[in-house]
């Protein structure tokens, strides 16, 4: 059976608002906002904390990863917008889009893994930007 | 020139802490963790705030969805643990597993769009028990 629409949406406040600490943070030579192909076609790295580099252990050279991490230069949102700011293109919901400017600015990107040394891990295919904080890894 | 290990994760507190807010939950059968799998089998429904449902505009039944969620019944993490607990395989590092035992508890899980009635989101696939916060929805 169908449920209504607009019913409220009880979750919402109940375990609000989550609160996270990056883990790490990015480095590569992009400290400005590009498209994400440009930045994805780069090398970059992941800094992890010292204290949590045993928590890699397993992870292997050419595996691919889930990075997740915070959009930290963005401010507000909107629920419609157009696809990369391109106004020729129609307006699209936000969560049709991978836009930065989202309610919850939460990147989510698979990266390949190439080299770990120590607590950095050289990574290839991220759009995330120099100094962006990395909230977590995961095996794709 | 490869970095020295064990730097210091200089981004680990420049925008922290990240605070976010559920934008809906998760209703399903299960109220309490089962394994991955058992879940993912099932239908589930996401319940969106309302006010966001205007964000869903673009997004197709049979399109495939990431979903981001809070592991909100996790506490705590260990950086080494025996896959899915199971105690007769070796220890990994977490960064290595999809336990919701992580420094930050953030699920991440590709699903298939079934059907969007109003403000709630039918979908196959989400291995997230009822109740879940739901953090962002973006195209897979």
């Amino acid at each position: 059976m169908k449920k209504d629409a607009a019913q409220p949406a009880k979750g919402a406040d109940w375990d609000c608002p989550v609160v996270y600490r990056a883990i790490g943070h990015v480095e590569n030579d992009f400290d400005q906002p590009l498209p994400p192909s440009v930045i994805r076609a780069g090398a970059s790295r992941i800094v992890l904390d010292p204290s949590l580099v045993v928590g890699l252990q397993g992870l292997e050279p050419g595996r691919r990863l889930v990075v997740v991490f915070c959009f930290h230069r963005s401010q507000g949102f909107e629920l419609l917008q157009h696809p990369r700011g391109d106004r020729s293109r129609p307006q699209r919901g936000v969560f049709a889009l991978r836009s930065p400017r989202r309610p919850n600015p939460i990147g989510v990107t698979e990266v390949e893994l190439v080299e770990i040394v120590g607590n950095v891990l050289h990574v290839r295919g991220l759009d995330a930007i120099d100094g962006t904080p990395v909230l977590d890894l995961k095996p794709a």
